[in-house]
């Protein structure tokens, strides 16, 4: 099992309009092999942003690798963004494999 | 539902000896009202440290905030810690609140 996360720090007063592109935004995950669950997670805000993830379940890495080398991932990537000054800085993204569980 | 995760940067070499901490733990979570799942993350390795994170997912942030302040949670966290040299730093606590999924 792997999880991927995607964290994105949000220009406070923009929450709004980025989880407005999620929510209208077509992921293209169902049914894409070893693909088990998405979340749009949101976490604290400080004085500089909020900070928010995408949080994918997959059966393993390898599923999640290739999922990004599909024309899936390009069709979810091609859709609109959020304007400019919504994001501080790049997306960092972290893949995490689960070594233990209960 | 509500996701707790707690990244702890370890030294490199250390890994098992952290990894293997967790193995002989009783997280004392079985049974704890509005837990749903735990899962042990193993993150990436740069020049400094190897990313881990304990990941839990709750019913609610209220479910989350009440096993804090139980007696379960005390016992979870009176237990043996790794030998010193093994924690870069203090472990970082993130909450999330899931706003979407699919």
């Amino acid at each position: 099992m792997f999880i991927a996360m995607n964290r994105f720090r949000i220009t406070p007063g923009r929450e709004d309009v980025f989880e407005d592109l999620w929510r209208s935004r077509d992921s293209n995950l169902e049914g894409v092999p070893g693909f088990r669950e998405f979340h749009l997670l949101r976490g604290a805000t400080d004085e500089e942003c909020t900070l928010f993830a995408s949080h994918t379940i997959w059966d393993s890495r390898a599923a999640f690798d290739d999922w990004t080398e599909s024309e899936s991932f390009k069709k979810a990537h091609s859709q609109a963004r959020a304007p400019s000054g919504t994001y501080l800085g790049h997306p960092q993204f972290e893949g995490f494999e689960v070594i233990l569980e209960h």
